[in-house]
């Protein structure tokens, strides 16, 4: 059990280099022309980096949705009442929503965590209780929680999937559900990169041009508040834990810590959209070892979103670019589970396909 | 039983547009902002029109694979020996080439069909025999085939995907081997679309500067022999068969009635790469319903495959671009392997989701 922050930061390691080395010569030496399967290979390679094995195994995968409510809704920033939280939270349970669906299409079990729901919601087995307060305050007033709350929030998070690993954990999607979360998502990657909100602030699931002139300047106040707007950027990344107590949210600090905690078990994670790459931020700037366990499943149709995406290195520069560009703006995880077939799929390629001497194959013509 | 082209064009449905009003309202009544799943809702809809049903299943899934040889691999355009066609047959059927482990990962049956190699392959149980003949005539210099082989191939793939269709089968992913074949899909595309072979032709699985050169000389002088060449562009579509005959390859006339036949039924069809979609751009012009029930999979590593893609209408601005963009260029249907899960989940969502009264969530709110 993690009992302090520097411990959960300390934990994580940095990329096995001949993990990866020894999947890639593995690939070169499978019945595929060599690098003909593309971002698939360098995706192996990464999955090596991270896991620490050449031929990962993914069979025991989970999808962790973190849920809680933000202050900053009574702001008007989003197109939903509050109260869609903890209605969500129900059908979470009752197996009616799209990451439901789509679970049980990856074969992976839901790890449901009310991460500071300010509903009530009755227990259910499912349901997991991490709440350390009852919604985050809103951030244009006020800081989203204090310094301790994040740090407890952080552990928690990081507590339960190192409880997880041990029940057997090989792969870890990502994924939170909480109305007017894409504000703090935009608050967060605003002060950890730099950029004016226009850059970093979205329609999330479906504001109103009105609507979206609101969430700037409610973006902006948050920040000029905070301390964290443009020029800080150098701040914020010496100050990640205050970045988050300022601006960020409660499911985004259980996310922050569950990453911490899945890296540090060496189990690979699927971040799904904007707000789980914020969290990604956070959890970079506390151990940057983290990076090597991040894996971006898709690019969303938030313009913040790529930026993020950036800053963690998860581009094709880097031989780690999204998966999938199929414009999702649901969150729930939904992209992330799209792409774990992907990751699957890929470690198969590596544990099944014969070499070129085992299936009598002739290499690549000596004339060409 | 398909015993005249006439009779397998005339049996290609067009999209049903009332199926997919129906799983565009149902979509909308789903617990999630409507328009937040992104492509994959412009996905739900096409499969619906596809299909006919609002609600598809797609519980039995094939991949077919058409292998062939073609008589232009003698010029020296592929990276690799054609004994590497009869090769890659067996390492098929022994079950160690990618596609193998992709469709064991998509829970996809695989349906390999001999469709002209020109090795001897020993007879296997799961060894499909279409060949009309062993491997194509050589492009550069004389006809692939006559138009009576190109004929009997296409109706041999056709019979083949009816007779799957009668034992069960709602989705069907299509793809190829044979050395030498991004030759003739380039040939084939140029023919169609009128674009010069700098357009067309790319490195297939792997070739180097100089052989590029090369493949670019040995397609223009196919295109010139056949009289496809750039200004015959109108010509070509109004005979597809001819330019099939002249410029194609035998897997190819065996995809293309393959993908008729499975259009007949309904059947979705999941394309790979370039020369899927050459053999799709034969089949459209055979009978132009058939764009209503071909996906695509993936944007290839090929240049020539984004203009043949738009030729079909595959492209966003229709709402049904590429799944994926992962820089593949192997074939044997692993993009569309790949992809298959994305329309499986995808039709889960329809099926398994609450609709907003039925989970007691609110919809959106009254201020925005």
């Amino acid at each position: 059990m993690y009992t302090s922050l520097e411990a959960l930061r300390a934990a994580v390691p940095p990329a096995d280099s001949t993990a990866a080395a020894g999947a890639r010569a593995r690939l070169d030496d499978l019945t595929k022309p060599q690098g003909s399967l593309g971002q698939i290979e360098r995706l192996i390679v990464r999955l090596a980096a991270s896991t620490g094995q050449v031929i990962p195994d993914f069979s025991q995968r989970a999808i962790l949705l973190a849920v809680a409510d933000h202050g900053v809704a009574v702001e008007g920033v989003s197109a939903y009442p509050q109260v869609v939280t903890g209605q969500m939270v129900q059908n979470f349970l009752a197996g009616g929503a799209a990451i439901n669906a789509l679970a049980r299409a990856a074969d992976a079990r839901i790890i449901l965590v009310d991460a500071g729901v300010v509903a009530d919601v009755p227990d259910h087995p499912d349901l997991r209780r991490l709440a350390v307060r009852r919604g985050s305050g809103n951030i244009a007033h006020e800081p989203a929680m204090t310094a301790d709350e994040a740090t407890a929030a952080l552990l928690a998070g990081a507590n339960l999937v190192r409880a997880e690993c041990e029940q057997g954990l090989d792969l870890l999607a990502v994924g939170e559900m909480g109305i007017a979360n894409t504000t703090c998502a935009a608050a967060l990657t605003s002060a950890f990169i730099g950029a004016d909100v226009r850059a970093t602030v979205g329609r999330g699931t479906g504001i109103d041009d009105v609507t979206l002139a609101h969430k700037w300047a409610v973006t902006t106040a948050a920040l000029r508040r905070a301390g964290f707007h443009q020029t800080r950027r150098e701040h914020a990344h010496d100050q990640p834990l205050s970045v988050l107590g300022e601006l960020g949210g409660l499911e985004i600090a259980t996310l922050a810590g569950a990453m911490l905690a899945a890296a540090a078990q060496r189990v690979p994670i699927l971040l799904d959209g904007y707000i789980t790459t914020s969290a990604a931020l956070i959890a970079a700037a506390l151990a940057p070892n983290l990076t090597a366990h991040l894996f971006a499943s898709h690019q969303s149709a938030e313009p913040g979103h790529a930026l993020a995406l950036e800053h963690l290195g998860l581009t094709a520069a880097h031989g780690a670019a999204p998966l999938l560009r199929l414009d999702l703006r649901l969150g729930e995880a939904s992209g992330a589970a799209l792409a774990m077939p992907l990751l699957t799929a890929a470690a198969r390629l590596l544990r099944e396909m014969a070499t070129f001497s085992q299936a009598g194959v002739s290499a690549r013509d000596a004339q060409s």
